[in-house]
């Protein structure tokens, strides 16, 4: 990491980031209300730092070992982000600012019909962004995999859908990018990248993704301590895209017998994740729980836990979706979910 | 379990339990609005139900094979509970009822003087009962384990001290009971006895403390599923004492790399408890976390989950707490988490 | 699941793989010493098996619903499999058979002389197949991620290094692929594509693979139980690939405090597995302890276990490798672990 | 820890004990080939140890912050043990000696008939040591909870039946205490006290039968952590009592799906812990997989790993057995076991 003196000129920066390229690493140029900070990208061991330090404009020149800095809160404070947060603005939706934001939408997108049907209702209960699944990630090769599996015409057919419900209830559009080789065509249609739980790990495709420019939203994969979440997210973030937003969706249960729920939902994560980066956090009850009975409770305690906002399987008759109908909440229990959050929100923002 | 006629009398109850005992099984008998449920405890396997169907007052008898069913909801809803929950009444106390219920204070009683301090504090924060550990249970013999492994006369002292200041200051008064022969001193000094959660799978001192006759706080082991912690409550029941409140403080984390908090505090395991038993819950966001600065999120996350009450370390200055003082808040932060959590409770109540 | 008469006609088949195509599945056909079995691939859930089950030359038509079944043992004993565990052939090499096999080789190739000098090493130790790591997955983008991140020239180098030093010591060599546009590349110099722990939910990345149709070595994700494991390893059996050999690599510690290993290998997976699947199983001491002092130990006690063989990481000079140096051994040292488990392996057949 | 001079006297000796009795903590003395040691047991912050420098005889005192010391293996070079591990004798038994130790016997006592018809069989399978079940720790209070729960007669009788069987057969006994009031009634009958899984967090326990002065086997609790489990054991050392034999016997599952497992073995525990410490470690098959066809494969599997013994659960005739017939095989499939272990013990020990 090299920290630039208050009065370095951009010559002096250029110069920095033309010398970190000759090592093969990339530069990741931060500036601020205080400074501008460079961080190194890329395995730092073979960088000489002395040489670094003597630099005209460098104010200092150091090693730093952790996994995750670029997305560190330490990272922002020494340059002076203006905010403690960054707010990622998508359309006339902001994400990580005062304002709580709801994700809400179909597990997979099944028909233009169900899914105007659905934008309609959740754009009613107050909802911001639309989700619907179009490659479906699934345990088992021989369940329904989203229309996306049926080839590129009925992939492409099923995003034009979304972007359509999309613009149509005025609401920007998230879908989940399984593979690298849909990521131009699904970047095409949406405003929102999504990786998912089990991709999480997939670094290509965190680059890859990260390439096009656009928010991401990364999910916590089941198996990943926190530190492994950010370290993941720190991928993303070395591609120069920091417009990166994190969701707890549940980590693997512990013990034996019945569990009640389908994952564990780590509550203690989100405060935990907002010690350590300025990225929001967002969590997803639906998938946690997977229990429809479950969602406005924990949905309750993700805001009051400090949750940026959520994001909610929502369908207008759930015992009729191809996937995951036990967890889907319909559009009128989305609005009071909706609803009892904003208070909750207002009341723990406000005591703190 | 044999249902009885809604005309059934006590003759014709007594005739069932005493048959009952013939099978070297216990009777539990549960008398509500509807009807009288006799539950059999033990081995039912070697139980003729056909026997039981024909004698007089039975309406139907029938084979249970769940591990908990003395504490489960299905059971109190077939004879007909007053309420949806088990309010459990302690001194001016009610756990489980609509109001919400703070337990708090040192995690270790150091001295009277210690003691004393923290309970008016406590007090005044608005805590309704105060907690203070004489018998810790610790992972290193080498640790400070509580002034109660100084010998009797100490720990009875100790006992004392906590007894007179729940008297003083009008709080109900709860420890910790870790092995089988601190029982009876402890039941002589204290209002609600504590199983901690390293202790929840042993099941002969939850045998011998049901035995007392006063409400148990039963603790989730770190490593037990949902299943497993209320197949291990149903020990108490089964000795006939039903004021047991539950507890929820966290489970083993899963995943590499740094943690950021001790445990993982299942706060989904709150609702999901809820729908299976009728006994109160609590959460413990201090032992869950491990860190200070995450108490106030997690009590209010635990609370919009839906807990009955919280129990928090607290102490006048945790930098000094010879255990755990990483984890403590003081009575000031303590009065600010208890009033939050009343207005989320308020709030999602009166949304549901 | 469509399993045809013994005496079905080929014609027969070829109209029931008609069918099957209608409905938008593939088809599995698997002929064997009893009859033919039609496998469907794909969300049988559409499709009408009452239809299929007067076709002519069809002995019986079901639904089935496991996640796993073109790789199950159940299945290749319906159609009758001539032995009983898929013997897998590589070159020279038998992969599930009677003789045990030997992966070894560095963690990351480094430089044309490291990767001969050891591939020397190993085949004198009595190695059979050379491993080296091109595109290194990594928990830290700031990590060294495998000569493979400079660029495609110079992974196409190293990959030539490893295919040329395979051919010189007589041994199919093996490296893994971590992203789908490396698919390509590496399986023009390789013999055998590794898909590593955690990729192993990647299932666009699995089906392309798949698709190049040579063996591949798939890992336990450490997150994954058994059954999600094989249901995996389906995703590649559905593309028409059999030729895929599972590998036990360790899964996360549970418990507090220090563990002493990295993961936690799970050795009685490997008799589990094999009595799920026809596929064979290696197992990878040197991940899944991370310390070369237990890999002799942990090595015997997998071919104990049954496995059919190892992978195990392999350096001249383990404190000067890149990557993973405390988890490495030398030649010397590979050879006793060869040894002994030759030895150990007799023995147990001959037991059973 | 405090260091006495190879010169010191018998005097200077008792004259640090009574020091260090005086903070109110106890002295392990330990007498080597070098020379003699003296660990502090309890909470050492409290202790001066420049006061401790400067008496007569001492060579080196220092507090040591590891949970457990006592049972290590630095403290046993430290002083210098005789050999490597300590070597435990019962009866005409060595655990820990060059010979493998095999214990084996129902999982419950049933009847006198069915203990010595299987203490038959496993004497001449070739098993050392006798064990059986009369206070059986269960899941469910409404399960079969050995014979111990019908009174202490009943309790001791069955005890009797084990001590008279161990004595026909010639072979030590061992039993498991799930409570402190059966401690002093077991110890009258057996030869070892065994401590389960879900007994290894309860310190009062442990204490109570360390003063027993009897071996002790301790089972790893499923949801610790291995510095947890030599924690745990430090606590019977620390009473003065060595005689402690470690078992292995299977941690919490992770995964998703089926498990095919009921916990999952840590073999790796195995030689982990022998570098820790100098105490035998044993493993339970049984338990670990509770499925008798993988107990010959992981048997020898945990024989490779380096155990000192294994501890089987048989019965002549297991689908008739009351507790856990699933997992348990007859005496002729435990002589098939022994025979192959020793075989592969033999094999290893011979390599190394």
């Amino acid at each position: 990491m090299i920290i630039m003196k208050a009065e370095a000129t951009e010559k002096e920066i250029a110069n920095v980031v033309k010398e970190i390229k000759k090592y093969g690493l990339k530069a990741d140029v931060s500036r601020g209300e205080y400074r501008t900070v460079i961080g190194l990208v890329g395995d730092e061991r073979k960088v000489s730092f002395s040489h670094f330090a003597v630099l005209p404009g460098v104010k200092e020149a150091m090693m730093v070992e952790t996994p995750y800095k670029l997305i560190s809160k330490e990272y922002s404070k020494l340059f002076g982000m203006e905010s403690e947060y960054r707010v990622i603005q998508v359309g006339n939706v902001s994400i990580g600012g005062n304002e709580l934001v709801f994700i809400a939408g179909p597990c997979a997108v099944e028909s233009k019909q169900q899914l105007l049907r659905i934008a309609e209702g959740i754009k009613k209960a107050g909802a911001h962004i639309l989700r619907g699944g179009i490659f479906k990630p699934r345990s088992s090769v021989h369940s329904f995999q989203g229309l996306g599996a049926n080839g590129r015409e009925e992939a492409e057919e099923a995003l034009s859908w979304l972007s359509e419900a999309g613009k149509k209830f005025e609401m920007p559009v998230i879908t989940e990018v399984r593979g690298e080789t849909q990521v131009d065509l699904i970047a095409e249609y949406v405003d929102i990248l999504q990786i998912g739980a089990r991709n999480m790990y997939d670094q290509d495709l965190l680059a890859k993704v990260a390439s096009k420019n656009k928010p991401i939203l990364l999910k916590r994969h089941f198996g990943a301590g926190i530190e492994e979440f950010l370290s993941f997210a720190e991928y993303i973030a070395a591609e120069g895209n920091k417009d990166i937003i994190l969701c707890e969706r549940g980590i693997l249960p512990v013990g034996k017998g019945r569990n009640y729920t389908r994952y564990t939902l780590d509550l203690a994560a989100v405060p935990a994740i907002q010690k350590e980066t300025y990225l929001p956090i967002l969590a997803d009850p639906s998938h946690a729980t997977g229990r429809r009975d479950l969602v406005f409770n924990m949905s309750c305690a993700a805001i009051a836990a400090g949750a940026s906002g959520l994001m909610i399987e929502t369908h207008y008759n759930p015992a009729e979706a191809l996937v995951d109908g036990q967890q889907m909440i319909t559009p009128d229990e989305l609005k009071e979910v909706i609803d009892a959050c904003q208070r909750v929100r207002r009341l723990v923002v406000s005591t703190q």
